[in-house]
C-alpha cells in the first residue's frame, strides 16, 4: 500500500485533505506540529480527525516557533481585525507565521523519507485564504524541487517525494462540499485562531470568517465546534 | 549593523563559519538545534563558541528528529565503519539524517525573517565530507529560492534572505587554516559522532577521520577536545 504523510493541523482544510488522501487509497501518516500556536486546541482535534480517518499513525512534533516570535499566532497580542480584502498578497496579516509551511514541510519530508512515503499532502489553499506566501503553488513546487535535491531518496534513492495540495485551487465552499462528500465530521475540525476554552469559535477572526463564508456558499450547515473533552 | 543567522552545531565547520560571519561585520545570531542527536554534547559546545565570538544571541531550538528515526545519529545502533571512499555521493552512509539541513535551514529562515536578517550562514561543505545530498551547492541554491517564495520578506517585504555557505568548496585543511587565521579556539569544537562522556573523540568515526585529515594536511596541531564542564 502506498504511503503518504499528511500535514494535519486540526483545521477544515487539512481534514479534507486527509480524507482525500484516504479516498485515493494511501496509507496515511498524519503529522501535527505543536509549534507554540495560541490555538493549540487544534492539536487534540487533529488527533480525533486522524483517528476518524484511520491514519496508520498520528505524530505530534514539538517545534517552538514561539521562541522566534514574529506572529500574533505565536504571541499574546490581540488578533488583527478582519480586513476588507483578505487574500490580497500585498497585505499579509499579522497571523502570518514566518516560514511556518517551510518548517512543516521539512518535518514532513524527514518522516516521508524514513517511511519511504511517496507523497506529502498539505491542505494549502490559494483562493479563500489570508494571502500567506507559503500557500501558493510556486512555493510548493519549489519545495518539491528542494525535496529531490536534499534527500537520499531523491538523489540515489529510487523514488521522488512529491508534494500534493489537492485543495490549492478550491474555494472554501468547494472544500466544504468535498469534505461533505468524503464524510468529514466537521464538528471535529476547528478553524478559529482565537477559540474559547472549550473550542468555541470567536466568530470574529479571519479564519472564522472564511469558514462561515465557505459553509454559507456551499449551502451546508456547519456543525457546532464545541466537542466534549475538546 | 547587518544581521545574520548562523547555524551553529558545535562542530569545526560551523565554528569557522561563525568566525567568518563575524569577520565580515555581521551581528551574529547563532542557532543550534537539539534534534535528538546522540552527540548532544555539541549543543553545549555551540554555546561556548557563540560566546567566544560575541554572538548577539544563541538560541537552542528543540525539534525531535529522533522521533522519525532513519539515522544512526538519532538512534542507538552502532556507527558505520569509516568507508574507503567517503564523500561518494552514490554511497550515503547511515549517519545521514533525513532532511536535517532542510529542517535546520527552515528554522533559521523563520528566525531570520523575524530579525530582519539578510543572510543565513551554514557551514555546509561539499569537499571533505560524507556525501550528504543536503550539503551540495544546488541544494542550497534551491533553498534560497524557496526562502524568497515562502516568506513575507521575499514577496512583499523589502529584502531577500540569502543563504551563504562560505566553506562549500573548501577542503578540511583549508577550513582548519581559515579557522586558525580567524582565531577559532579549536578545543571548543567537537566533530566526533560518538564522543565519550567528557567529549573525548572516538577517533574511529568518519567525522573524526575527516577532522584528523584536515589538521594533518594543514600542518596544524589539533587541540584536545576535552573541555572542563563539557
Amino acid at each position: 500500500m502506498r504511503k503518504a504523510v499528511i500535514l494535519l493541523s486540526g483545521g477544515l482544510d487539512s481534514a479534507v485533505t486527509l480524507a482525500q488522501a484516504r479516498s485515493l487509497g494511501y496509507a496515511c501518516y498524519a503529522l501535527t506540529a505543536d509549534y507554540g500556536q495560541r490555538h493549540r486546541i487544534e492539536i487534540s482535534r487533529a488527533g480525533k480527525i486522524a483517528a476518524a480517518f484511520q491514519a496508520v499513525e498520528h505524530k505530534v512534533v514539538n517545534v517552538n516557533l514561539r521562541s522566534f516570535g514574529g506572529s500574533v499566532l505565536t504571541g499574546n497580542d490581540p488578533l488583527p481585525h478582519v480586513r476588507e480584502n483578505p487574500g490580497d498578497q500585498n497585505d499579509i496579516p499579522g497571523t502570518y507565521v514566518p516560514a511556518r509551511n517551510t518548517v512543516l514541510l521539512s518535518l514532513a519530508l524527514a518522516w516521508a523519507e524514513v517511511l519511504r512515503a511517496e507523497v506529502i499532502f498539505i491542505g494549502a489553499n490559494a483562493v479563500d485564504y489570508s494571502g500567506y506566501p507559503d500557500c501558493r503553488p510556486e512555493f510548493l513546487e519549489a519545495f518539491q524541487r528542494l525535496a529531490r535535491l536534499g534527500t537520499k531518496a531523491g538523489t540515489i534513492g529510487s523514488w521522488q517525494i512529491k508534494v500534493e495540495a489537492p485543495l490549492i485551487n478550491c474555494s472554501k465552499a468547494q472544500i466544504v462540499k468535498l469534505g461533505e462528500k468524503l464524510g468529514v465530521d466537521f464538528s471535529l475540525t476547528i478553524s478559529c485562531y482565537n477559540p474559547g476554552p472549550e473550542g468555541r469559535p470567536c466568530n470574529a477572526c479571519e479564519a472564522c470568517m472564511f469558514r462561515k463564508k465557505g459553509f454559507s456558499e456551499a449551502g451546508i450547515k456547519d456543525k457546532p465546534e464545541v466537542v466534549n473533552g475538546l
